[in-house]
């Protein structure tokens, strides 16, 4: 059984979606099953550029979400309108939905997430915030046994990326704000991103999920970081923090009689040694703190084609996944109701394991030689003669007579090293090879 | 509809798990559906310490797995047997299963799995790696649309907790291990968790979900952190990294002709700079790799009664959820078919949220004030006169014939900070407040 995919643009996230499902190879084998049927755009030619057959072209996007044969809509153009119109639409004609569209979700929850429960389809939206990071699935589904006291974000890449270098160079807001823009890491018009408003969006979304509640985008109090200087910077270093744009949704777990709420994005000064503090340039992170799990961090790509279309395509097989279930397919001539295929481990066979001399790996070697003449020119060869090329070889101390020695290799092939390690210690000068690790 | 959950085991797993279905308030709703049916245990008395009905006891632990009315059993006795034989039986009798045993499935997945498939039932295993870690249902769900590439974690936690130690106190690893020992932190027979075997079944378990093929567990390369010395973390931190012992999986991402996967165990020097390094003392992460998500990091508590317990009932709810959409259950009158409850959001109310002075939180304060006697003095009492604690008062700099004072407060509703400013602000010395910000 094939599902048909109605892909409602094929801008950088579409075009990475498409990519996904154009190749197939070593993903879920479920994703073999997915067929994108029709696509919205203004002009074949971008579906030519990427290998799609311009015959699944149309400029009539309103034809796709009406079509009977259309399973799933991917709506990735963005923007309220006409993608919410669409949405709604999708949904009127049964359709189950994927979107990355955090500002339509953001302010339309409510209607999108009405008519869906109405008509008895998904809207997901794992790509609606933090990029490629599994966070909206894994709150919905990992941590649904948790009740969430706070869930704190680094959630917009563009602000992280000026704060990072704020930080790291000591430059003011606005030069660096300029640079990112001529770098393409900021828009023209910065102010979705460097006030708050894309955050907003986002932890409003997500505090939605965690907190099982909707949220009025208008309650969230929301400060950019327009107004942070070098000296804030400076001084928050000199008092063990740094500054980041933090999205926070926190609850006070009052059992008895529910809290309200608090909700805000603001630059917040994060002590030194917290996870996020160590999250740095266009990556975001969420944090999660709940009873009884504790706190967990999701980190990674928070922006770009790629990580966002891992998303999209994500979501799309949960909804495949479900399909086949609701659908009561059955798997073996005895009537066995098919298996849930992400969540039921489908795999038969062993993989084949390297043997681990062919594996290729950086060395840190630490030996001990006797002072003579040449033996770091001696270790060197060594290691040359079996192909080793060596990053350092550096005296770090002296032990019992001998200089310490430690070596660092650029990546190798395990085999060869030991081969050279073999060879090193008949060598008279090297007194014991003590020990040998290895560097990521 | 209730779902009957037979528990195999009140020991810490156990009991976090009980605590959780026994207190569902603030979680997901689907959790009051649970119903702990019987629980296995050598006395009652474990039952009755936590608030469990002693009625549910029973010692004999396959009358459990053998119940026509359990619909999900819950395993968390740990070690190979009973627990083997158990988790077999309940499968031929049709009942999902929900385990945290790692050596188990490390060793018997194939038959397990294989049981599994024919029976069509689901093994659930999300806290047998990780702990509340959210990592096997991610890797399943959440990243099935990649080509993962490399899997990498510290995923011990007492080999994590050594080797910060180490690290932070320079001390030898006979003495911490003893130490941590003596604390809890490592088992009187420390040999599955310093000679990397726990680490080895969890990469064997989490290859196998990334790489779609079984693992050989005698396959896998591994070594512990016994030979680690306080000169190697000296020498890797002037190098420039830290120590950590990692469980790496890896597969050169070749489509033509599949290469064999890398999998291994050993300590590793990892660069300051990278995510993993800063994951220290008890906890665990998660580093995947993939095409076309690139790099994220699940980080959290990787062991301990209720992050364990988080994962057990999140996979009990998986299950449960999916149980309602293969049964076909339909919400409404109209015959709309039910969603999984965990996928599609259910909530119809807006969430509460608090007014932004409501919010405690701790600030930082920079401001400039003329050179006066009793000036820092004179801050104190303002903030005082609205009962706001200050950590600290400290001049750090002086700019246009100013100096310039930084306050950081302790936890403070943020309505009592502002009216503290705008006392301050009034005061003569005071020349400007440049800048208020939170701090976590």
């Amino acid at each position: 059984m094939s599902f048909k995919i109605g892909l409602l643009g094929l801008g950088t996230v579409g075009t990475g979606t498409a990519q996904i499902l154009l190749n197939p190879d070593q993903r879920h084998p479920l994703v073999k099953d997915l067929e994108i049927y029709r696509v919205g755009e203004r002009s074949p030619d971008k579906l030519r550029a990427i290998g799609l057959d311009p015959d699944l072209f149309t400029a009539d996007l309103n034809a796709i979400v009406t079509d009977p044969s259309v399973d799933i809509v991917v709506e990735v153009i963005g923007g309220i309108e006409p993608a919410r119109t669409l949405v709604l639409e999708a949904i009127a004609h049964g359709k189950h939905v994927v979107t990355a569209n955090k500002a339509l979700i953001a302010r339309h929850s409510d209607e999108i997430f009405t008519a869906a429960e109405k008509a008895g389809v998904y809207v997901l939206l794992e790509a609606a915030v933090g990029g490629g990071i599994p966070v909206v699935e894994p709150l919905k589904q990992s941590l649904c046994a948790n009740r969430i006291t706070t869930l704190m974000g680094i959630i917009n890449g563009t602000t992280n990326y000026i704060l990072t270098r704020m930080q790291n160079e000591g430059g003011d807001f606005a030069t660096i704000l300029k640079d990112a823009q001529e770098l393409g890491y900021a828009e023209a018009d910065p102010t979705a991103d460097v006030d708050g408003l894309d955050a907003a969006d986002k932890i409003a979304i997500l505090a939605s999920l965690a907190f099982g509640g909707r949220i009025n985008l208008e309650q969230v109090h929301c400060e950019g970081i327009r107004a942070i200087t070098a000296e804030d910077i400076t001084y928050a270093q000199q008092l063990g923090f740094v500054i980041k744009l933090l999205a926070i949704a926190k609850r006070q777990p009052d059992i008895t009689e529910p809290v309200p709420l608090q909700i805000r994005v603001h630059p917040t000064l994060v002590p030194t040694s917290h996870p996020l503090a160590n999250v740095n340039d266009v990556y975001n992170a969420i944090f999660v703190e709940g009873d009884p799990v504790g706190q967990v961090m999701f980190y990674g790509p928070g922006a770009g084609s790629g990580p966002t279309a891992s998303a999209v395509v994500s979501d799309i097989l949960n909804i495949a996944a479900l399909l086949k279930v609701e659908r009561g397919e059955t798997t073996q001539s005895d009537g066995t109701p098919l298996l849930d295929p992400l969540l039921a481990p489908c795999h038969q066979n062993y993989c084949a394991i390297a043997p681990m001399e062919e594996v290729t790996t950086r060395f840190y070697i630490r030996l001990q030689a006797y002072d003579q003449p040449g033996v770091l020119g001696h270790i060197g060869t060594c290691f040359g003669n079996h192909d080793v090329s060596l990053e350092s070889i550096v005296q770090l101390g002296r032990r019992n007579q001998c200089a310490e020695i430690v070596v660092v290799t650029y990546e190798v092939r395990e085999g060869n090293a030991r081969q050279a390690l073999v060879e090193l210690e008949q060598y008279e000068a090297i007194a014991s090879v003590s020990s040998v690790l290895r560097v990521l």
